[in-house]
């Protein structure tokens, strides 16, 4: 089994809003050294938020970095002090103005584990109460409600392209017993 | 429907090996200003090698962003003047030791894109034939071969932690029709 790289120095380089960049020198397992770039982010939620009929609730936003709309599940950065549930519920009410019933934690990944530590608790939000929508002051954003059968032909066809909403929802059409048959919509 | 938002000046951060760090101040659809961090990272590659039996072959290795030993598909960034399907073929043969007779895209996905520009672009690699392993000088990595049944296992347990890779499974299950029955392993 190959063994974990050691820090032997490291630069914060830049400290900002959602993100910090540090530069580390490093020990690899052969002995001989490198560097590693890290992007450090705070762990966030993402939310498998399904209404009655089975259909989700996903939004849709520019994304600055990749100069594009993207359609998503709603998500978040978990706040100082916040667990993971109580940031889900936030942003459930922020992006798409539902309260949930029930919310419970079904997957965590990291999305770019080559640079950066970002982390994502996925739950799954079901009982939906309406509530106040409250979106952040800087963030512009529609609710779209997709069926199961429209949820699995925007992944196939590449409409949805966010990592994190194409994992969810192959998890969630999984968890339907919906993929193979494609029924649902 | 939303606006974009506008770039109004920038400046760059950081110029690194891997990433580049820039922050943005852009205009808002309301008028407002805002700043941006972007974090700029190449295209790469991921790539579902299937073998004769309908295993996958993996690797794990050690990300030293997250502290963590890995279990992903074979995956790398796409150099200077390659194709995306040259990158795939190169990436096999060093991390997994296999060229491919056929390969297909098969999704696209941005990784994190509140934050990065990093795209991936899947394949799907049949008929693998065995060749020279040749890792990169600071690659440690072992190859892991998992069957449907313990690729769905692996997902639903949290033993697989990598975003791209649970896209990418969860794709191949849907695809094997196998998702429901829980079979092939």
């Amino acid at each position: 089994m190959p063994a974990a790289e050691e820090r032997v120095s490291g630069n914060l380089i830049y400290r900002g809003r959602i993100i910090n960049l540090r530069v580390d020198n490093v020990r690899l397992p052969g002995g001989s050294k490198t560097m590693r770039e890290v992007v450090e982010h705070a762990p966030a939620v993402g939310i498998v938020a399904e209404a009655e009929n089975g259909d989700l609730l996903l939004v849709r936003q520019y994304r600055y970095p990749v100069g594009e709309f993207l359609l998503e599940i709603p998500a978040g950065i978990i706040e100082e002090g916040e667990k993971p549930a109580e940031t889900a519920r936030r942003e459930m009410q922020e992006e798409i103005g539902y309260d949930a019933g029930e919310i419970r934690e079904v997957m965590r990944f990291y999305t770019s584990p080559g640079f950066s530590n970002e982390m994502l608790v996925i739950f799954h939000a079901v009982n939906l109460v309406p509530s106040e929508k409250d979106c952040d002051s800087d963030e512009f954003l529609d609710v779209v409600r997709l069926s199961p059968r429209e949820l699995r032909q925007a992944v196939e066809s590449g409409k949805i392209k966010d990592s994190k909403t194409i994992s969810s929802i192959f998890w969630y059409l999984a968890h339907k017993n919906d993929i193979s048959q494609g029924g649902g919509g």
